[in-house]
Parts: C-alpha cells; sequence; structure tokens
C-alpha cells in the first residue's frame, strides 16, 4: 500500500501544488498566502530573509496526534507506523516535498526522529549514517537548508531521570556519545545552530535530588560539546532551550534567565546562546515576547522556536502561532537586533489531533506564516513613524547629561548623589512619565 | 485617647502576659507554645539558634487591614492614625512589649515604617534620626537586635516608575540618598542585614522600557551601596529579595536565579545573598521550597522572610506560615547549611483584615513559631535518621569511581565517553534510581 | 483654587474638544477616532447601536492610582481629595463633560462613588438624594443615559466578611437598606439594569464557613430585591457579575456557570442576567470569551464589563481592552444575540498609575472603542461571509435526520442506540471533523 | 516467559505478604501501616468503614509509565504487552492479590481497562463477558467489591470530538451502546456506583462549537443511561466527575458548581451525585477541598478519586495524596456527611514513571493509606473538642432570632430591614468574627 511512496519521483501531496501569493483571495481559499511574499524587500531585507521560516520534522512528519487520554488519529498515506527505514525515508521524502510547495528554505530535527533507533547504538548510528546521506540529497536538491538539529535525550527510558543531570554516569555518558554523532551530522548537513534541550534535566522532587551537583553535570557535558564542536570544526551556534517544566516538575532551564545565570555561573556565556519558544515563555509565567526581549537585550536570542500556547493552559500545546500582536512584539525584536541568522523562526507545533485532513498541515503554517509576515509588516511601520521610540528615547533623556550622566558611567556616589538631591527637588515629586 | 500609651512604662498588650512553653496544654489555650521551646536543644543548637523568628514592623505595626477593595478594618489602642513623631514612638514602644513577650529576639522594618516622611530629606531624616536613637534604647533594654532594615523604594509616587530602574535619573538620585541614610542607621543599629526588595524595579510594557539600560543602573546602584557599606564599616550581609510581579508586571528580580543571573553578569555574588520568600517563590511557579534550595545550592541563602500564599491565588497574600511540611522542607535546608545566621526567619506576614482582635496579633505568630519548631523537629528526624540521605548517596554513587569520577573532574571528553559506552552498555537500559 | 470648577459652566477639560473620526489620523493624532464611527450603519444597526459604551464612574473619576505597594499618583485639578458634596459635584460635572466629548452615551456607578457617606445612613441618603438630582439634571441635559448602577457592599469595613452573605444578620440587614435606596435612585435615573457584585461575597477558609447557609442568605437577599423592583415598578434589568476571588480568596459567583448554577438551584434564573467581565473570566482559568459565550447560550447574557488583564497575572488589573481579537469574539456573539441592549459595553477599566496625564483617560477610551469597533467590523466580516458558519452547520448536521434526528428530540433509548450502532459502522471510525 | 502468571494459583507479588499494622516501625521499613488500622473504631465506625479505599485498575495495573515526552519504563513480570485475553486474566489476577495483600476492599475500573477492545462491538463485548465472569469470581473468593466502573469514552479516534457531546450522531450512539454493556456490567458486579468522566466533552475552541447543543445532547445521553438503569434494576449511583481541562481545553464538567448547574438546569439532579477529584479540583482554580464541600453542601458529594496534584503544575499529575492537611479537610466534610457509602475513597493515583520497583506500588498506596488513616484521626480530633465548631456557631448565631430568624425564613424584605437598620446600628460598625 506504501509501496508507491518508495520512490524518488512519488509524489506525496498530489492535490496540493506550491504556494502562491494571492493577498486578494477570499476567505475560503485556505492554499495561498494572503501576506506572506517571500521576495517583497522590507525595511531591507526580503520578508524571506527576515522570517527564515522553519519546519520541524519531529511534529509535522511523526506527530501521530495521540496524547495522554487517547489514541494516534492521524494517519498519513506514506507511513506505514512501521519503524523501518523505508519508512523513514518515505517521511523524508514527503518532508523535502512539503517544504518545497510551501516554499519554506530551512528544517530542523531531532535525532531519533529522522531514522530508528537499532538494536544497539552502532546500529542506531548506521541507521542515522543512512538517513543523513539521503537527508544530504534532498537538500542539495531542493537548496533547503538546516537551521538545527539537536538529539532527543528525553524519550528512551534510559533518560527518565535525565540525561546530563542523571544521576547514573552511565547514561549521561551515552547522551555523550549520542551528542557527538549529532555534532558530526550537523557539520555533514551544514547546520546553521545546534540545540539542547533538557526536557528531563530537572527534579520531581528536591528530596532526592543533589541540585548543585547535578548542574555542574550539564556544565561538564556542555564544555565536552563545546570542545568537541571545536575540534571537528562545527561553526554553527549552539544554542539551549529554556522550558520551565514538563515533563519534569521543575527544569533547570526555566527561562531566558536561568539559563543565562548558568551560562554566567560556569563559564559557557560566549559558547552557548538562546533558542526561545514563547509557549514555554508563557508557561515560566511572563508575557509571551518575554524571554525573546530579555535574551536579546544580553545579546543571546540566537532563535525562536515560534509556536503559542492557550493562556489557560498549564501545559505545553505547540499551537501554530495566529495572533498577530504577539507576532509584532517578536518581530519588533527580531528587527532591532537586525535578523535572527543564523537562527530563525522554527514552527514548533503542531496540528490538533482533530484536524486529521492532510491538507491542515498546508494550512497550519500558511496561517502561521501570515500572521508572521503581518506582524513583520506591523513592526516595521511601529519602528518608521518612530513615534513609539521617540517616546522612549525621551523617558530616558535624564541619563545623557549632567549627575544622570555621571550614574551612566558608574562614577558617582551615593555620598554624591545624596548632596545633588538635596538641592535640586521639590516634594512631591513625579517622574517623567 | 491615646496619652495613655505615651510613656515609657506603658503596657499596650495588657492582658497577655510572655508567651510560654506548654506542651500539654488544650486546643482552646491560644497563648501558649505547644512546639516551640526556645531554649530546647535539637540537633546542637537551641531551637532559638536554629529558628532566629524575627517580627516585621510593617505589617504588625503598620498594618491597617486595607485592600484594594475595603478600607482599614484594624484599629489598634495606641494607634490614632496621625502621622506624628509620638504615633511613631508608641507604635515602636508597642512592637517592642510585643516582641519581648513572644519571646522573639529580631525585628526588621522600612525606613519609612518606624517614621513619618517629612517636608523634605532633611527632615525626613531629622525624624529618622530620632526614631532610631528609641529604638536603640529598646534594643539595648529588652536584648531584641535588628535582623534587618531596608528602604521602602516603593510607596512614594516619585518611584511610580522604580528606584534604580526609574528612566529619570533624579528619582535614582534620590533613591541613592535615602539607601545612604539607611545604610547609616544599620551600623548604628548594628543589623545582621540589610535587605533590598525592588517592589517597582520592573516593567509594566516592554514597550516602553530598555531593559538592558534599567539593569545597568540597577548594578550601579548596588555597586556604589556595596562602595559606601566598606567605606563606613557596616558589616551586615546585603540580602536581595527576589519577587517575580506585583506591583510591576515583571519584577527584575523573579526569583533566585534570575538574580543569581543578574548577580553574575555584572559582578556583585560576591558581595551580596539573597532573602527568600516562598510566597514570592510560589508566585513565580515554583514549589514552595525552591527557591530557598535553589539559593542555598549556590552559597547565597541569606535569611528567609517566613510565609505563605495559597496556591489558587495569584497574588501576594503574606499569609503566616501554618503547613508543616513546608517548615520541615525549609528547616532540613537551613539545617544542612549550618543555619541562617547572620539570617533568620523574618515573619513578613499579617493576620487577615477579618482579625480584628488585637490578641490575633499574637496567635498568629505563635501558630507560625510552632509550626516552624515542628519543621525543625521533623527535619531533624529526617537528616538523623538517615534514611533519606542515604538513598540519596547511593543514587549519585557511580560520579564515585570510573567513569563518572571523570565526569566529575571534567576530564574527560564525548569521544572518550562514547568508547566507554559502547562497551558496558546493555539495552534497552533503565537508569538506577 | 478648585473653585473655579464649582460653576455649572465650568470646562474641566479646556485642551480637549469633542472627538472626531478620522481614519487617516498619524499615530501621533491620539485624540481622535480612526475606526469608531457612531452613526455608520453595519449588519444593520449603527455602530452606537451595537457597541452601547459606557464609561465606569469609580476607577475613571474616583481612582487615585494607589495600589497595595503605593499611594496615590493621580491628581485631578477639579479634585481636593475633600469627601464634600462640592467636590462630589465637581467630580460628576467633570464626568458629564468626559462622556459628552468622547461620545459616550452611558455612564455606571456605585452609590459611593457619586455620594460621600455620612454618619448615618440618613444623612447618606440624604447626600445620595442631593447628587442624584444633580446626575438627572446632567442627564437630560447632555442626553448621557444610566446604563447601571449598582451598591457598594464591599469597601466598608461592616461589609469585610461579606454583605448578603455575612454571618451577622445586622449586617445582611444594613446591605438590604443600601440597596433598597440605590433600587429607588435606579427607577428615578432611569437605569438600563441594576448589577450585583458580591466583592466579599465568598471566604476566605471554609473551615470557619456554613456555605450553604450563606449561599441561602444571598438567594434571599436577591428574592427580596427582586419583589421590591417589582413593587415599586423599576423595569430594568437585573444583573449578577460573576468574579472568581479577590479579595476574598473564593468569591460565590465564581463564573458564569457557577452562577447559573446557582440561579438555577434557588429558582431565580428568570429574574437575573449576567454582567461578563472578561478579566474576571480569565482569572477564573477560562479564555477570554468564555463566559460570555456561556452566558449568551443559556440567554443569560445581559451586559458586559468590558477590560482586560494579562494573562500572567493573578490579579484584577481591569485594563483597557486592546486586543482585536478578542473584541472580535465579544461583538461575534453580541451579533449573535442581535444586542446586548438594555445592557452595554461598560468600560470597567482604570488608566494605569503611571498616565499621570489627564490627557490620558482620553486616550485610553479612544483606544477602546477603536478596538471594539475593529472588532465589530471584523465580527461582521465573519458573519457575513458565512465561511466559518457554513462549516459549523456541517459539523452538527448528523442530528438533522434518522437517528441523529431521534436524539435531538429525546425519543430514542441505549437500547435503540446500540440496535443502531451494530448495523450501520466500521471499525476504526473517524467522525467528521 | 508469563505463562507462569497463567495459573489461577499463580503468585504476582511473592515477595511480598499482606501488609501489617506495626505503628512502631522504622522509616526503612516501608510496607508496613504506621497509621491505618482497619479495624480500629474511630468516632462510631471502624477505619475501613470510615474510608472505604479502593485502587483504580487503569493506572495501577494499565499504566506503563509513558507520558508526551517519553516511552514506557513500567515493566511488570506478567504483563507481555499484548493484547489477549491471557494477557487481560493475568493483569486481573494480579490486581485481586494486589487489593488483597493492601487489605483493600474495592477496586475501580474503565470498560476498557480489562478486556481488549474486538473487531466490533460485538467482540469487544464478549470480551468483556469472559472478564466480568473472572472479575466476579475473584471479588467473590477474596471479598473485594467494585466501588464503581466505567465507560473509556475518550481514548479511541472514535471519540476525539467527544462522546455524548459529539458533533456526529453516530459516535453519541456508538457512546450509548458502550454505556449500555457497562450498566449491564455494573449490575452483574453489584458495583455500588457507575461513574461518568466526560474526558473529550468540551471545546478545543468555540469557534466551532455549538455549545448548547452540545450540552443538551449530553443531558439526553444522561436521560437515557437514567432509564435504562431503572429498565435493568441497577441501584448503585451514577456519579459525574468534574474537570476543568486537559484534554480539552474547556470540558464542561469544569467543577462542582458546574456539574451542579447542568444537572438543575436539565433536571437531572435526583439522578446524579459527583465524584470528585481533588486534583482536577486545584486544576479548577480552587483550593484542595473546595469541590468536596461544595458538593456536600448541596447534598451531592458521592466519591473522592482522591489524588493530588503539584499546586505549580497545570497538568493533572494524579499523584498519590500525601498531605496530612489536605487529607483532614477531605475527611472532616466526610465524617460530617456521615460518611461516602456508596462511594469511597478511590486512589486515582499512578506511582511516577521513575518508579520502576514492583514494590512502589505497594509503598505509594501504603503511604497514601496511611495519610488519610491521619486524616481521618485529625478530623475527628477537631470534631470531637468542639473549639473550631462552637466559634463558627456563634458566628452565625444572630440568625437564631430577631430580624435574623426572619432572614433565614425569608419573611421579611428591603422595607423591613431598612426599618430595623436605622434603628438599632451605630456606624463605624464592625461585624461580629
Amino acid at each position: 500500500m506504501v509501496d508507491k511512496y518508495d520512490s524518488a519521483s512519488a509524489e506525496y501531496f498530489p492535490d496540493i501544488g506550491e504556494i502562491p501569493y494571492s493577498p486578494e483571495a477570499e476567505p475560503a481559499q485556505t492554499l495561498v498566502f494572503k501576506h506572506y511574499n517571500a521576495k517583497q524587500v522590507i525595511h531591507g531585507k526580503t520578508m524571506e530573509e527576515w522570517l527564515r521560516f522553519s519546519v520541524c520534522f519531529w511534529h509535522t512528519f511523526r506527530g501521530t496526534g495521540s496524547d495522554p487520554f487517547g489514541a494516534a488519529t492521524l494517519s498519513r498515506p506514506w507511513d506505514d507506523g512501521s519503524n523501518t527505514m523505508a519508512n523513514a525515508k518515505r517521511r523524508l521524502r514527503a518532508g523535502f516535498e512539503f517544504f518545497t510547495k510551501l516554499g519554506i528554505k530551512f528544517w530542523a530535527f531531532h535525532d531519533r526522529d529522522i531514522a530508528p533507533e537499532g538494536r544497539d547504538l552502532a546500529e542506531t548510528n548506521r541507521n542515522l549514517d543512512e538517513i543523513v546521506d539521503l537527508a544530504l540529497e534532498l537538500q542539495t536538491k531542493t537548496g533547503v537548508r538546516l537551521l538545527w538539529n539537536t538529539c532527543n535525550l528525553f524519550s528512551h527510558p534510559r533518560y527518565m531521570n535525565g540525561a546530563a543531570s542523571n544521576p547514573d554516569a552511565h547514561v549521561f555518558a551515552y547522551a555523550a556519545a549520542q551528542v557527538k554523532k549529532s555534532l558530526d551530522i550537523a557539520k555533514k548537513l551544514g547546520a546553521g545552530n545546534f540545540v539542547f534541550w533538557g526536557g528531563r534535566e530537572g527534579y520531581h522532587t528536591l528530596l532526592n535530588t543533589q541540585i548543585l551537583s547535578e548542574l555542574s553535570h550539564m556544565a561538564t557535558f556542555f564544555k565536552m560539546a563545546v570542545a568537541y564542536k571545536k575540534k571537528i570544526g562545527f561553526t554553527g551556534t549552539f544554542l539551549i532551550e529554556p522550558k520551565p517544566k514538563e515533563p519534569t516538575k521543575h527544569q533547570y532551564d526555566y527561562d531566558a534567565m536561568t539559563v543565562i545565570g548558568f551560562l554566567k555561573h560556569f563559564g559557557l556565556e560566549n559558547d552557548f546562546k538562546l533558542n526561545v519558544e514563547p509557549n514555554h515563555t508563557t508557561l515560566a509565567g511572563h508575557a509571551y515576547e518575554h524571554d525573546i526581549v530579555m535574551a536579546s537585550a544580553f545579546g543571546l536570542l540566537g532563535s525562536v522556536d515560534s509556536n503559542t500556547g492557550s493562556p489557560d493552559l498549564g501545559w505545553d500545546t505547540d499551537q501554530f502561532p495566529m495572533d498577530v500582536k504577539n507576532a509584532t512584539l517578536v518581530m519588533k525584536t527580531v528587527i532591532e537586533q537586525n535578523g535572527l541568522q543564523p537562527g530563525g523562526l522554527n514552527f514548533d507545533c503542531k496540528v490538533r489531533r482533530e484536524s486529521t485532513d492532510l491538507r491542515d498541515m498546508f494550512v497550519a503554517h500558511i496561517g502561521a506564516m501570515d500572521t508572521f509576515a503581518r506582524g513583520l509588516k506591523c513592526a516595521t511601520r511601529m519602528m518608521e513613524d518612530k513615534f513609539m521610540s521617540q517616546h522612549v528615547q525621551t523617558r530616558y533623556s535624564s541619563y545623557e547629561k549632567g549627575i544622570g550622566k555621571k550614574i551612566e558611567e558608574n562614577s558617582t556616589s551615593l555620598e554624591e548623589l545624596e548632596v545633588t538631591t538635596d538641592k535640586s527637588m521639590v516634594f512631591p515629586y513625579l517622574a517623567i512619565v
């Protein structure tokens, strides 16, 4: 039944062509872009250059619709559910057709998404090699590039107590071997970045946990990865992805500032940036854009896992981002730091398990791309009319001269400020707002 | 009417004597300790030494029961509501009688709690001087010591946009002058610590905020405080108190790790520790004990603002801590770091606005003290029977030898671990739990 | 100083005129409507008829900017802060000028907002009478009408344990007297509705609370209000406003379904509708539009307190609604039930305490009005192109015939459905989505 | 390998005997009860009678440790993971050994837990019949009884859009057939109750949902179940289990008051009670004990799914209840309504996926049973010393006479209360607290 999809010339989405830009389309036309126009120049770059969209392989080609309360609902005609190399190849080919028809130039994957785990690590790695060869061929053929790859260090039972923070050194060692292999793959496929998401690096109860040991082990793990990266000459950016909780009760990479604190403490701040996912940011109790702005302020915003949750839900739903205001706030920061490159906007999103139609995969991505195109246009408008930015500049203008300048330059003291204060202020005093 | 309370020999709680230890008391007897026995030795110290309870002046002697939806409900016979020095002195004398009758050896205050704000800073400081002289006299007379003092840099309208992070340099300067005065007071009263709680150091919207500038200004502010502390020879510990939000939408000192990241980034980690308040910890989305454990792991737990919230409420309720399990988890960490000195357990709590009886002030503190006495006893039992600690030690034992030891010593590599892995593991593999 | 505002011809906002509709205005022009065009007909009614905006008197003319951590920041030139009748009249005149310049045709108030509380209830009521006469005069003169009034049964200390649910019957009685007076006022001013918000009808701890007694007392209170309403011939709608918590830990009117359950249980469902405030809805853990849709589905959506919170904050911030998507979802429901009349969209919102400029009062309302005008236009577009509604109709079409129709008519049984099932289905079966 | 477990005389937990009561046991002794003493009489009944513990079959015998981020971790020696009748029988026999060794007298199950789903409904029902015969045999042999059974109407893809609220009438019909079968089973096994948990009765977006239709269909479904129950003479109690969300964004049975509102609206309140799960209560934003107290106040508390979550987590973790204070609050309500019979305390809990040892199943249940035994003892003490209850009685005493009595009897009016008020009160007035 799935045989017909094995050929290199098979078409996986025969009813769907390349998605055109059609700004005047009707609501019922859902397979068109109404806002995203890849080559349109805006604020000095093309939309494509600003947005750097990426499809995530795990949700979009490995998601089944299962959840903790129910079985798989999504069936794809080319996928027989088997853990075979043939199935893995069909999924990959389907993926590249999908990327191409959407006009998305980047993809991202976990090692265990693309190739089946074998009976031992050697077999697993051979499987990976074979699939990576195909991926390289498809990348070359389509021009689609690898935004980042990563290791799945959380699904296998061996990782139930963590990987780099595992209380068992043998699991740590296994994870190290897995990362080594994935760094080789990153180099081979020309990845722009490599991501670490510590899904089970955290704790369920502090009663059985030596926090500082676990954090130190994680730091050691990262240092070894940096050493190996340099050794093999991989030039992509290392990214840590914060998440506050789920699956663990507390994840060590809680939010941007927590990761920044960790990096500073262990002297890793020059070797890592952040891959911020807003669905994780909101789960940490922050506003949607908070971690993006915070990471950028510290010069550490590397890439964005572009998705959203529902504010009334307390778990990660990985929904497609459809809120123009949120997209605007993200793109404002992206423009202010002159783009995310070599990072991008990776759609770490999944269609709902009730969205069982194949075309929903397209509709969802198109909606998200249009949302971010609108966000880009809105952010550009805000920046170009300067209404907001001039207000902000005025707001802080007292630091440009006099005692403010001395504060700015860290060249004053409590004593000097006390003297200044007594002479210059009338009370009650309201600050400039 | 309040005149009779002006004399140095006035009694403010005439119906209540010193609270005795009476472990067999009935439920109806609420003015006795059933668990807290100050001089009882447990795990090598007296309860009093482990617990170092402190009464906060603001809630207990300045709280009125008002809330955003209602007016003051609490009336104290000695307090006529006036902003006079006489009233300030009555409150202070009442306070020291209260501390003494409870058998609590520490207190804590904000500058604006103890003395009225004058027409200008000079008058305000004169008011402070006069009250501080009285405080010193009462401290000497009663043996009660100052756990910490702090500046109120959030209530006055001038601070509506922050103090050290204010966009107006003149407000920054005013705050600097205020802190200088309070450091002088800290020295004079022999404070064990000095606390910074940045209630309005944060943002309401990122659209009008230059995050990195504001954080840098805060760091400058702290550096000036450190310089002045050294200059005047104040030897207490500087403490930052994390809080995630409220009154601001986002407070820069979100939680322990955020503050640690800030301190590391700006090179302040040797000059500050943390004053952790669990009601703030839970508002940040963590477990009650999380920030206490985290701060302690990094060697930065200085003191505890001992209180609690309700998990179903999203604002700071500053309730008296009455949960033995939570108290046990706090005390376990305190014992593990061999005490909080020069910090302590400051009851940053308020009686409910419906608890209008004067005796409720006592009942609430007694309940909290008994709760922590029980927590101390439980934690001691846990540590002395070693059941849990031996499990934990076994859990991490693989890092004591072989490849684990090399990881611990940071003397291995991905390559070496890969080799080790292939030889020593059988799959599927379940970690030691 | 405030004397000049005492005259009936005083102007309170001399620098601001009537707000014009100017769709092409620049970002810097903030005192114009860019979307709201009162007389523009859309989907069969004018914008003004659909939106029925109302200004709330409490936040906009009694708000001071104080919060639990800080003092008042907002000063209005006509308001000397005194609790005098003269001050009350100045506020009221300022209010009607404000309503008129904004072009808003409705207002709403609590009894204690508009007139000072006297030494006893008789004096309080005389104060009210005098102010209500002025209000009637101003209503007649300007054409502004009263959307609703309500009693403040939560601010005074007597209500600290509730009003209709107070454990003390004398407080219940006092609240009854207060409501009687306000119903008389509602009739006199021609209020379209009368609102009950039970701010302190709830509990702080179940340990001191007889839940069912308190709910029964509330029901009794409502029944007496219905009887009195009929007696005096007041024809406005009675509305209950749900809120989950704050100031109490649990408020009995938690959310729409809770109130509906209460009304049904006590036989009050024909005498009350709901006044839904989305900031309360989100605090109850629901999506912004949830309670509006739910109340409307049960035929009980009477009016909307139009505002918003921040999803990351756990208390009521009463922000001006500025999210077009949310406004669209609200207006979709409003259109589906053919309007809110005699209810409306009351802006139960306050300027931030940092927004100290007088003109911010206008800017905030204009922004919210434009947001809802956009929401109205978007909702209309959704409904008129029928793309969504046709999908929904198809989704449920199986209930229009055969076994579905029998289910719809409640004329089948488990036994019949079992037989039907066996014959007609193939497994695995995926529902029409 | 699993063959040896097929015999009726197989032992599944050979290393573990019946759990004894041993109040003086050391911490290291984890297979003893330190508080639960089944036959001990307390407050007029045995512990066993008050507590009526039940083991849930789904988590304890069908749980695998898988979560959304990871694979199964728990392997049981008798379970080969197959979907065969032989495997189903082994699980069931293991279950009854487990119940017996723990001394737990009740169990609970979903239809799809105990028997494999067949190729069609007829085969599925034949499988059920065969297993139910075995269950009856084991119940008779061990004396363990069925607390309740229920239908799984949420796991199969056919139910992805709900069961009784499904937009497709054919799915509704299928669910009806499934419930009919389970009611027959309930009768055959002598179930004390039958539970409805509407896991997917809710919505993901209001944009595709006709709320009132779906609620009406649910009501129709329940009415048919009531009719069939009466027809077959099943005398157990029908229970609805509230949950606010997960897997759906909004579940119709949000919390106790929502369900009560639903039952009242559709005239079902005499045919249903509630099965309250505190982990669901806290996810709805309430205190742990809230729904239990609320349901009991309305005479509708039928049974308890005894478990807990973590207040800092936003999803259902189904942890074993280990908090004595919470257990006390639950048992206080249970005692006040004189027990839960025919309901009970069903442990709807699962061992953590890291708790891979077989003995952890016992340790977890023992800990929870001891916690509730302590809760029972504490609640009894509170009730017997009457300290709290007398306070509460006094608090409401004004409703026993005079105007309070008239309010209680609903025989007064706003007018009469106004008159009373004016004469009897002095202001400011503070309520009795």
